[in-house]
């Protein structure tokens, strides 16, 4: 493969972070993989970019700045989006970057099968799909034949999925418990640091755009959830959706509770716990010298293996760039086996 | 690939925890991977076992926990190690676990050159010859179009060097900083919790089993240095050597110092640091909150990217089994690319 004609379908924070990766790492993938990355499609919700001969990045984020919509792209724009602009273009690999959506999956979903029934490869960073339909997906890649790869969907730039898959492959993996959602660890760090209310800490939060105007699936732990079935599923097997997840958010600490662990040496964080007889979300006392004890908006995560014993990962669990290099990784694994 | 025909050099605790590991995973490599393991030959130091049929890997271990030699395994027992076992057998891949030799790479080199001159991969937990030789085997590697793997090489269980080449492969890498060895954090770690002196935590290390009874490689920072050279090499691709690296030690860090230090919210941890300025090992002050207040004999590295922000991981950097396991996920990803 000499040349990488990709689709980029959702073009929010993580589908312009990826725009931007490419940008600024293409010249080195061609360089060491021997692969030109070429943009031939761009969709948000409601225009596209399209253009046979590639896309210049610059003029993709520029347009989407200036107008909100993509379809601006000089001499480019198109009214086609989704399933229909898929069966429109010439690609190899959909980068499939949409809102997550825990009601229906879409429209992550009928986008990845439309990719798969091209035969094409798909990178996503989308939890609806996962958290939903695993089962259904990784069947239809398989009787497809290509790869499908969403390291992003977990902990944005946290590499944890293909770390238990590829570089844990001799090990059995017990559980994995950790800090998966990164607005709710900045809202009860700063809680525990600061003294303040859950309200007003939400409401500075929100303030600084590490919450959404909508908070809930933050702050009620559906996010975190969402990332647990699908490590449940792609690292430990288990065949488990979102339903099967027991979960509760942060909305209901007070500070009393925290201000009471601190005294005893502990810190309420949001932690997601995986195993085979325990898929959690919860408000959990961590001591306050363990590894769990991280501020801000980092993720972590503990995997307990049969013969590796503990290994912990830590980073960014969000950000248009940190989240888009984890898809330039997926899109780089790809691309190295064909 | 419906075999893999293994040779194990070196038959001390790492040796030792391969074959251990390959009897709890044969099965399950063989399901998943379709590949069956044969371990084929084994040599310690003087003696060895050989069966092209394939050795029992409890027998093995049986008989060199009673005799001290691998070469008393009933009706296999032989002569020849090193080379020359490897030129008198039928195998595809080197588990290349002989002791580090800081001075002269040996038999390590002569080990590992020899397998790429037979066409052969080859897995090592050794530092030696990549702190002292890197390029030189890189080379050799590339002219022989075989796989080379050494992720047990740097923080035994923690996955670093795979960590930094596959899953951040979309990021530029501009530096690495971590706790590197175990025993040093564990001396360290004791004098600061229970304030008593270098020398007293050292034999108390050594009576646990944690330090060796010649301390230096350990004590001194040559270990934590040859891991720092072999980042250097494997992550930054700087093209380094052992007598590149800044080194300084633990054995002059004074309960004093530590103490001092606690008082104003640090810890003395011994660090490496890899970056293309520097390279360097040295007692350093952490924050008390910082990631690098780690205790015990937990190794761990802060990888600093461009696209990803910083990504740290954790793991045990020693133990037989641990150290094993990456080796057998070396090998893994060895006979799902045949």
């Amino acid at each position: 493969m000499d040349e990488c004609k990709l689709v980029i379908l959702g073009f929010g924070a993580v589908g312009q972070g990826f725009a931007r990766a490419v940008l600024m790492k293409k010249e080195f993938i061609k360089e060491k993989y021997g692969v030109g990355l070429k943009i031939v499609a761009v969709a948000d919700s409601s225009s596209s970019a399209i253009c046979a001969d590639g896309l210049a990045e610059e003029e993709l984020l520029k347009s989407k700045a200036i107008s909100g919509k993509v379809g601006s792209y000089p001499d480019c724009g198109s009214d086609l989006t989704g399933t229909d602009l898929l069966d429109a273009v010439d690609y190899d690999i959909l980068i499939e970057a949409t809102p997550t959506n825990i009601q229906t999956a879409e429209p992550a979903k009928s986008l990845t099968l439309k990719a798969f029934a091209h035969g094409k490869d798909v990178v996503t960073s989308n939890k609806g799909h996962l958290a939903l339909f695993y089962k259904e997906l990784i069947e239809a890649k398989e009787a497809a034949g290509v790869e499908f790869k969403f390291e992003a969907s977990v902990g944005g730039a946290m590499p944890i999925i293909n770390l238990c898959q590829e570089n844990l492959a001799s090990c059995g993996i017990s559980s994995i418990k950790g800090i998966l959602n990164g607005t709710t660890n900045y809202i009860l760090s700063r809680m525990t640091s600061e003294g303040t209310s859950y309200e007003n800490t939400l409401n500075e939060a929100q303030h600084l755009g590490i919450a959404e105007t909508d908070p809930t699936q933050d702050v009620e732990g559906i996010d975190a959830a969402c990332k647990v079935v699908i490590l449940a599923n792609s690292v430990l097997g288990i065949d488990a959706t979102y339903s099967d997840v027991e979960v509760r958010g942060i909305s209901n600490v007070t500070l009393e509770a925290i201000e009471l662990a601190k005294e005893e040496g502990y810190y309420v964080k949001l932690i997601g716990e995986v195993s085979k007889n325990n898929l959690k979300v919860s408000p959990r006392l961590v001591k306050q010298n363990s590894q769990f004890a991280i501020d801000g908006t980092l993720n972590l995560a503990t995997v307990t293996t049969d013969l590796a014993d503990e290994i912990t990962v830590m980073g960014k669990g969000a950000g248009s760039l940190e989240t888009a290099s984890a898809m330039l990784s997926d899109l780089i694994s790809i691309i190295k086996n064909k």
